[in-house]
C-alpha cells in the first residue's frame, strides 16, 4: 500500500512512480523480428524505439526500471498512449487488469519471484501494451522469466517467429503464469515440511510459519485471482488485435490460471487443517500436563496428611505407643497409593 | 444509526437534518469557470447561486453545513430538484448511491477523515448534484479534500478548466477515493505495529486494538463497497450528462475503488490471522504456566511426604535411631528430585 | 413456526387463522378520500365496505384482528380475491412477498413492535391488497405505525390526498420500513450497553445477552431480507397499478430497506466481535487465576518441604543441635522465596 | 449412500432397487375420477392399470413397495416410459428433481416421516409421473401423507375432482411439503427443550443432542433445498401438461418451500448459537473450578508452611519457649487467612 | 503439484509427461464395432490405429501409459489433433474440463481408485477424445473401471453396440462417475467407524484420522466439482458430435455428479461436527481432571494444615495436654472432610 497516498489530490495522468527505485538506471531492450529477420539491441535512448513504429515487423520493447518518467512521457507522445495508461504503468500496486483503447490493449499482471531458499515471495508488476505490430513490456527491475522466450526468438524455432504481436503477448503472459507453478511447488514443499514438523515436534515457531504461509496465500490469491478475468476477456476475442488462433492458446493459459487458483484454495484449506491440528495438540498437551499434576497430587496429598497426623504432639495418642504402629501406617500408605493408581488406570489416565 | 428514527412517520420529502450540527453557520462557495474565465466567491445568501443557472460556464457550488434547511428549499425550487433528493442530502446516514433524474444526477459518497494520529476514522457524507453545466456539492462541515482541485481551477493548469461539469464531478469523486488510500496506509501502519507488539509483548490491550481495527474495517467496507456500483453505473455512460471521454477517467476511479475494497479484505484476513496468533499465544502461556506448577508440585510433593513420614512420632521407628538415617534420607530425596527432573527433560517440558 | 402444522393436509384456500387470537373482536376502519372529500368511519359489518367498491375515490379499509374468517370470505366474494390470497392473509407466518393477480396486487410485510424498554421485538404480519382505487390492510391486532398517515389524510396536507391508491400503499410500506430504524436504534443502544458492560465487568449474563441479540438479528434479517425483492419488483413498475411517479418514491423505500439490511449485517459482525472478546477475556482470566496459583505453590512448596525436613525426628541431625540452625534456616527460606519472586517478575508474571 | 455402489458398471436403465425392502409385497391402488364419477380399487396385478390408459378421466395409480422390478418393467412398456425414469424410481437415494419427457413429467421428492416421539426423522422417496390424464406415485413403503387427499376425492368436496391430473399432482406435492411443517415444528420443540436444559443443567448428552439435531438439519436441507428449483420450474409453466390455473397454486407451494428452507437455516443458526453457549459454559465451569482450587491452595499453603516452621526440631527456637507463642501464631495464621480472603473478594473471585 | 514446474518456460505444445511413469510400457487396445461386427486387438504400434480412421464403424482406442510421447505425436499428426490437446493429455494434473475443437471434443476427467482396505484414494487422469466415429481414451496406467463396458461390447447385449461414438463416450464417463459412489461408500464407512470410536474411546489418532478424511474430501471435491460443468455443457448438446438421444443419458450422469458433490459436502459437514465433538470432549476431560484435583486438594489441604498445627513444638499448647485432644481433632478433621464433600455434591461436582 505504501507510497500510494503520495498521489492523493494530484490530477489524473500525473506520472509519479510508486514503490522503491529498484534498478539504478532504466534499460531498454528492443527486439524486432518477422519470420525471416531478427534484430536485438539494447539502448538508453527511448527515441530509438520510434524507428520501429511503422515497420511491418513485430517489435518487442522491454523497459526495465520505471523511475525516469520522461521515458514514458516521450513514449506516450510518440505512440499516442492515453495519459491514464502511462500513469498506471508507474502505479506498481495495480491489480491485474486488461483495458482496451481501440488501437492498443493495456494489460497488467504480477510476475512472482522468490530470491533463494526459504525467502519470501516477491511480486513485480509487469505492464504489457499490445499494439497491431508491437508489444511493450514494462518491468520494475531487471531479471525476469522471459529468457527462454528471447532464446526462442533468436533461434527462430517453433511457432513464435511466424506469428504476430498478439502471440508474443500471449507467450509473455504464459511464461509469467507458468512460473506461478514453480512458486506453488516451493510453497507446497514448505507446507509438507510444516506438517512433518507438526507430527514430530510441534513448536511455537510452527504457528508462526503457518501464519506466514497463510499470508502468502492471501498475497498470491490477490495477485492471481483477477488474472482469471483478464485472460478470459482476452480470449473471448472481442478485440481485433487478438487473432482467433491465438484464442485457443489463451484458453490454455486460462486453464492454467484456474489451476493455480484451485491449488491456492487447496493450500488454504490444508493450512486451516494444519492450524487446527496444532491448536488441538496444544490443548492435548495441556491435558496431559494436568493429568500428571492431578495424579501426583491425588496420590501424595492423603499420604502427607496421614504422616502429618502422626506427627502431631498430643500427649495421648495410643497408636504412637503401639509396637506395630509405624509399619502398619506404612502399609496403609502404600495401600492408599496403590488404590489411587489402580483408580487412575481404570479411568485410562495412565 | 442515531437520529434516523426521528423521521419515522413523517411524509417523504420532509427536510430534517440528521446528525449533529457540525458547523456554526452554513457557508456557500461559488466557483464559475470556463477555459477563459474564472470567478470565485463566498456568500451566505443562496439566491446568488441562481444567477449562474443559465450561464453556459461551468458552476461549482459548494455548501458546507446542512442544518439550515431553508437553503435547500430555495435551491430545490430554483433548480427543480425532486423533494426526495433534498431529503437525502440531509439524511447523512445514506449509503453511497447514484440516482438519475433526467436533468441531473444525484450522487452520494462518504468522505473519510482522520483527525490527527491514532484517532478514529470519521466519515462525512458528500452529496453531489451534477447538471448540464453545474455541480452542487453538499458537505456536513467545512474542511475537505478538494483544496488541490480549487487550486487547479484557479491556476487553470491541466485539463480541468477545458472540460465540462461531468469532468468536475469526476475530479471530486476521484479526490475522495484517492484519500481512501491515505486512510488505508495509516491503518496498514497500525496493523503492522500491532503485529510487532504481538511478537514482542502481547497484552490485553492488543486484543482491544485488534477489535477496534476489525470494526473500522467493517465501517470502511460499508462506506466503500456500494461505491463500486455507483461508479460502475456512472462509467457505463448511460446518462447523457456524462461524456464518453470522461468515462475512461471514471474507469480509472473504478479500478481504484476495487483496489480499496481488495485492500480492506486483505486487512480483514490479516486481522483474523493476528487474532488467531494472539489467542494461541494466550493458550501457550497457560500451558507454560501449568508446566511450571506441575514440575514444582511433582518434585516437592513426594519429598514433603517423605519428610512428613520421618516427622511422625511413633515410638518404634528403627530408621530414626539409625546413625546414617538422616544423610541417607537426604540422599534419597535428592535422588527422587533428580529423577523427576530427568523425567521432565525427557518429556521436553524443561 | 407454531400452529402451521394444523393446516397440513387441508385443501388450498382453507381459511384457518394461524397464531394466537390477538384482539377480542375484529375492527374495520374505512377511510375514503380524494383531494376534495374525506370520510372516515369504523364498523363491524364488512358489508359496508362494498359500498365503496365502485366509487372513483380512494378507499383504505383496515382490518384489525383476523380470527373471524367470515369477514374475509365475504370480502373475497365481493372483490373476487383468489382463495390463496385469503388463505395467505390468515397465514401469519409468511415471509414478505408480493404477488400480482391482474386486478390487484397482494403484498405481505412484517411490522415490528417493541413493547416497552428491554423487551423483545415482536413482529406482526401486515397484508396489503392494492387495487385500482382501494387499499386493504390486514393486521393481526390493533395498534400500528399508521397513525401519522391517518392524521395526514384527515388534515389533507401534503401530497397524499392528491395521489392515487398506489401512493397510499407506498405510504403504508414506508411507515413500516421507517419504524425499522426505530427498532434498530434501540438494538444499537443495547449493543453499546453490552460493550460497555463487557469492558467494565464481564459476567455470564453478558454471554446470554449476546446470544439473545444474535437471535434477534436472525429474526430481523428473516423479516427484512425478502422485503428488498418485494419493493424492488414493485418499483420496477411492471404492474399498471403502480404509477411511474410513485416508482421514484418506492426507490427511496428500497434504499431504506438496503440500509436496514446493511445495519443488521453490521450489528451481526459487531456481535461476533463482542463474543470473541468475551471468550478471550474468560480465558485470560483463567490464565491469571492459574498464575496466582502457580506463584503461591512454587513459593511455598519448597519452603514447606524445608520445614518438613527439620521437623524429622532422626536422632542424629547435626543441624538441629547447631546454635544458629534456626535463624540460618529462616534466612535460607526467605532467600528461596525472594529468588522465586524475582524469577516470576523476570517472566512478567507479576 | 448404502447400496448405490451395487450398480457401478451396470448399463443405464438396469432396474435394481436400492435400499432395504420396506414392505413385504407391493400394493397397487387405483383411483379413477372425474367431476361426476369416482372409482377406487386395490390390486396386485399391474395389468389392471392399463385399462385406464386411454380413458378421459383422471387416474391416480399409487404403488407401495419397489422391490419387484417386473411391475415397473410392465408399466414402462405400456406407458412408454424412458428406461432412465424406471431406473430412477428404484434409485431411492435421488435428490429431488423434475424432468420433462414430452408426454409426461417425472418428479422426485422426499416424503418425511417421524415414527413416534423422540425418534429420528426418516425420508422416503416419492416419485411422481404426471401424464395428460394420469398420475403415478411410487413409494418405498405403505403409509403416507395422502389420506386426506383420498378422502377429498371420495367425498368430491372442493376443487379437486373438477380439475385435471396436474392439479392432483400439485395436491400430492402440497401434502408432502405441508408435512415438512409438522416435522419442523417437532424439531423446533426439541431445540427449545435443548435450550432450557442448557440453562438449567448442561450435560455431556446435551452436546450429543446438539450434534444429532445439526445433522438432521443437514439431512433436511439436502432433502428440501433442490425442491425449490423443482417447483419453480414446474410453476413457470413451460410444460403444456401444467395448466396456468394450477401455476398459481404451485407458486403457493413454492412459497412454502422457501419458508421451510428459511426455517431450516434459522434452526441451523440457532443451533450454532446453542453450541457456542454450551462450549463457553464448559470453559466457565473450568474457570470456577480453578478459582476454588486456587483460593484453597493460596489460603492454606502459607498457613501449612507456618505450622511446619514451628514443627521444626531445632534446639534453639526462642519462640517455642515463649509463653504466648502458640496463641500469637494462631493469631498470625487467622490474619493471613483473612487477608487472603479480602484480597480475593477485591479481585471479585468470591 | 509436483513436476508441473519442469514445463515452465517451454513453448506451448511441448510434449512432456508430468507425473511418475506408472506403467513399464504403453499398451494400446483397439475395439472396433458396429451393431453387426466386433473386433478387438492389442498392439504396441500406434500406426495400426490409423487403419480405422475412415471406417464407418465406431472405434475405441485405449492407451495405457503416457510416458512415450512419440505415440501421441504420431496420433496427433494422423488425426490432426491440436498440439495443446496432446500437451494436455500428458499434463496429468489437469482439472476436469471439456474443449470443443470443431472435428472432435476433448474431455478430461479423474478416475478414482483405492488400492485395498484403509489405503488412500488415488486419482488417475483419463483423457477422452470424441470424434465422429472414434473415441480415444488415455490413461496413466493399466487397470480401469471399464471392464464391464468391454464385456457389454463383446456380448453385444443392450443398447451400446447400436449407438454411435458419443454413446460410447457417455458410457465411459458414466462408468467413472459410478465408481465415485463406491469410493464414497467406503469413505462413509470410515466416517461411521470414526464416530463410533469417538464415542467409545477418543484418542489422538482420531484427530489425525479426521484430518486425513477432511483432506480426502478436499481432494475429491477438486476432482469432481468441475465435472459438473463439463457434463452440463456436453448435455446441452451444442456440439453436433453429441446426439440428442445421448443428451438424456448425459442428464442422468449429470444428476449423479450433483449427487456425488452433495454427498461430499454432507461428509464435510459431518466431519466438522465430529471435530467439534472431539475438541469439546477433550476440554470436557480437562474439566473432569481438574475437578478431581480440586476436590482432593480442597479436602486435604485444610486437614494437613490442622495436623501441622498440632505438630508444632510450642511449649505451652494446652490442647496437646488435654486427654481428649487427639480424638476430638480426628473428629474435627472428619467433619471438615465430610462438609467439603457435601459442598461438592451440592455443586454437582461429584
Amino acid at each position: 500500500m505504501k507510497g500510494r497516498s503520495r498521489k492523493a489530490g494530484l490530477p489524473p495522468g500525473t506520472l509519479i512512480h510508486i514503490g522503491a527505485r529498484k534498478t539504478p538506471e532504466p534499460k531498454i531492450t528492443i527486439i524486432d523480428y518477422d519470420e525471416a529477420t531478427f534484430q536485438e539491441r539494447e539502448t538508453k535512448a527511448i527515441e530509438e524505439c520510434f524507428l520501429f513504429k511503422d515497420k511491418p515487423t513485430v517489435t518487442w520493447i522491454n523497459v526495465d526500471g520505471l523511475h525516469q518518467s520522461e521515458i514514458l512521457e516521450k513514449l506516450g507522445e510518440c505512440y499516442h498512449f492515453h495519459p491514464l495508461v502511462l500513469e498506471d504503468i508507474l502505479n506498481t500496486d495495480q491489480r491485474p487488469k486488461m483495458e482496451e483503447y481501440g488501437d492498443y490493449l493495456y494489460i497488467v499482471l504480477k510476475m512472482l519471484h522468490d530470491k533463494g531458499k526459504g525467502s519470501q515471495i516477491e511480486a513485480e508488476q509487469v505492464s504489457l501494451v499490445l499494439g497491431p505490430n508491437y508489444v511493450f513490456s514494462f518491468q520494475e527491475s531487471g531479471g525476469d522469466v522471459f529468457d527462454q522466450i528471447r532464446e526462442r526468438l533468436r533461434t527462430g524455432k517453433g511457432r513464435l517467429r511466424k506469428m504476430g504481436a498478439d502471440y508474443l503477448a500471449y507467450t509473455l503472459v504464459d511464461a509469467i503464469v507458468d512460473y506461478y507453478f514453480v512458486i506453488l511447488e516451493k510453497l507446497g514443499e514448505r507446507i509438507e515440511l510444516l506438517e512433518e514438523e507438526l507430527v514430530a515436534h510441534p513448536r511455537t515457531e510452527t504457528l508462526k510459519e503457518i501464519h506466514t504461509l497463510k499470508r502468502e496465500m492471501i498475497f498470491l490469491r490477490k495477485a492471481v485471482w483477477p488474472l482469471r478475468e483478464v485472460i478470459s476477456s482476452l480470449q473471448r476475442g472481442e478485440s481485433p488485435l487478438v487473432q482467433k488462433t491465438t484464442g485457443i492458446y489463451l484458453r490454455d493459459v486460462y486453464d492454467h490460471t484456474i489451476q493455480v487458483i484451485d491449488t491456492i484454495e487447496t493450500f488454504r484449506d490444508i493450512l486451516s487443517g494444519v492450524l487446527d491440528i496444532y491448536l488441538s495438540s496444544v490443548s492435548n498437551r495441556l491435558n496431559s500436563v494436568m493429568k500428571v499434576l492431578t495424579i501426583i497430587a491425588t496420590v501424595f496429598m492423603p499420604l502427607t496428611f496421614l504422616a502429618g497426623v502422626y506427627g502431631m504432639n498430643f500427649k495421648y495418642m495410643p497408636e504412637l505407643e503401639w509396637r506395630w504402629g509405624y509399619p502398619v501406617t506404612w502399609g496403609v500408605m502404600v495401600a492408599i497409593g496403590v488404590a489411587m493408581l489402580v483408580y487412575f488406570r481404570k479411568k485410562k489416565w495412565l
